[in-house]
């Protein structure tokens, strides 16, 4: 069996032996690993809900073990339960570091539920002569990121493996967090006419990093986004508690979390290429690597799904908010093209933008 | 600055300017990691106890954010969170993997507390190359375990890096369990007098993972001893509530972890050499590649302090349970000899069980 795929599109996991850097890269590739491999072993009501957090909440669930293990957590109210890994390299780059983006990330994926972030776990995978200065500040500044964060990281492990089995440094945190009460994200469904909104420009936290790795310089230096969106986050759920819907696009970029949303709401998607929102340095920078910035991953970005009728106000708070200051409305859903998402392009055709398949950026956080 | 220690004990970190196996072996040099770099770090009223798991209780806090964050998960009883990495090495060994080590490990960090495990997250770093198929058998065996052990794994993660910087696949495993409420480990202290249990033999871990390694074969084949312990623990809490501390004693070996007690609960401590339980196969292997069976990974026993009085009650109930059929009474807390871990030779003689200082077998888990 070849490693390459045997027919273009859908792209069947079988036709790969071997994993390959695309399986990670959080495209089609990764979803096949997902629906082929993991989901049907560990299949459970959460888990299958695919969301960026699992809210352990009782509501809908049937089977025996899960309803039992919501009814032990019923009295904490709803808890949300987020993990990754971070493989990032190098190590430390223009704003920010493994470290950030580790405590960043997985308190994200915590906010994207509505929850505010409380705790989280750390575990390092270290390689064999990684310099303890390097590690040292890496922690520093995880430490605190989670300061920052208002998060604490309650349980931690190292482990140690061979030089030339690691890469100096993996981190994996999981995070635990609390959904309030009143909060009542994904109880509507996405539907036509609901606005899709971005908290600001997108491609900065990929393009810091590739601009680190091919040696680019720029006037204006290209700094990661990195960033914790729990108080963004609060902020627009306090404008409109009926948000329906929130995503932080980061491996794989807009396309890919927009893709996810159309697939899994089954609706279709239509953004607007004049209201991309990209500083021009990341513009500049990914017309000389021939990157598309909607493929590209942001580490301090969300995209939400509005009602239409709440979608100024919703944008008013972002921009009062310091991590929504360039917020716009990106595009809206759609009722025709279902499951695709199309870009409108300035001179008024329209394209499709897809699933990304594979490895665009590998090792992007 | 060279990588070697410059005084023989204590090793202070900073004569390390590299890492190196053994800060991975959960001996001193992982202790000297541990103190020198994660705690100032990242501090906190949990993460300073040092437990297996931590227990996020509002008891005895202090500081601000820490109480906040309690009285947030107050409702939820007491919830105990534990994570590890997992990068044993074969992936597949006899009697388990890296998929059951992944669930057991965590399981059982939730265990010593006394929690009942309910959740777990998975994060995967597979490295490119590694074959589809064996990535779906060891998950395979990881969904396995999962239901076994009655935790659902709620949210997980998938990472890629090159070919090269990795060993085929690393998994990371953090845990969310529930301390009921009679629940009281570690509200008594450990004291003179109080009596050190260990649930079976030990060695087993160690010995199947190094007789794949160096290609021995015995008559018997020595399997891994990797199992939950939870269940154990509930039968062992039933027959009294008092124990004083559980510990699972895998890196570095019962050694280690009783060490570990000694200097936490600054006690002496006493093993009797003639009642540490080791199978024939498993010491002949050991005699073979010179190896201390107490300094050997366990996967599937724990070490329990328990009050005098409740001893034999203690045993009994272990001996009635699959995982504690070969249960025995080790030792001895004692006045003396503070913080030292001391053995009873067969012939009469005390010699005494240093914490490992660093690396006695790779990659073990």
């Amino acid at each position: 069996m070849s490693d390459g795929p045997a027919s273009a599109c859908p792209l069947p996991l079988r036709d790969y032996a071997h994993v390959v850097l695309g399986h990670g890269a959080g495209g089609a590739l990764s979803r096949d690993l997902i629906e082929g491999i993991f989901l049907p072993a560990f299949s459970n009501e959460w888990l299958d809900q695919r969301g960026d957090s699992a809210v352990l909440d009782s509501t809908g669930l049937s089977s025996g073990t899960a309803l039992d293990i919501a009814r032990h957590l019923g009295n904490a109210g709803r808890l949300a339960v987020s993990t990754d890994s971070y493989v990032v390299r190098p190590l430390v780059f223009p704003g920010g570091s493994i470290g950030d983006l580790a405590v960043h990330g997985t308190v994200n994926d915590l906010a994207m539920s509505g929850a505010r972030p409380l705790v989280l776990t750390a575990g390092f995978i270290l390689e064999e002569g990684l310099a303890i200065a390097a590690l040292a500040t890496i922690v520093e500044r995880m430490a605190r990121a989670a300061r920052e964060a208002g998060v604490v990281i309650v349980a931690g492990d190292t482990k140690v493996v061979e030089r030339g089995h690691g890469d100096g440094l993996y981190i994996n945190t999981a995070g635990i967090g609390v959904v309030p009460p009143e909060v009542r994200l994904g109880n509507e469904p996405v539907r036509p006419g609901d606005v899709v909104l971005v908290s600001g420009t997108i491609g900065d936290h990929g393009l810091a990093i590739m601009s680190v790795r091919e040696g680019l310089e720029f006037d204006a230096p290209i700094a990661s986004d990195t960033a914790p969106l729990h108080g963004l986050v609060s902020t627009m759920l306090a404008a409109c508690p009926g948000i329906r819907l929130l995503r932080d696009p980061t491996r794989g970029g807009v396309a890919a979390s927009l893709n996810e949303i159309a697939a899994l709401a089954s609706v279709g998607i239509e953004i607007d290429e004049d209201a991309v929102p990209v500083r021009p340095a990341v513009a500049a920078a990914c017309e000389i690597l021939g990157l598309d910035p909607l493929l590209v991953a942001n580490e301090g970005k969300l995209l939400a799904i509005v009602p239409a009728a709440a979608a100024d106000a919703v944008l008013a708070a972002m921009r009062a908010h310091p991590r929504g200051r360039d917020a716009v409305a990106l595009g809206r859903i759609v009722a025709a093209h279902t499951q695709l998402v199309v870009m409108r392009t300035a001179i008024g055709g329209t394209r499709v933008i897809p699933l990304p398949l594979g490895e665009q950026l590998p090792r992007i956080c």
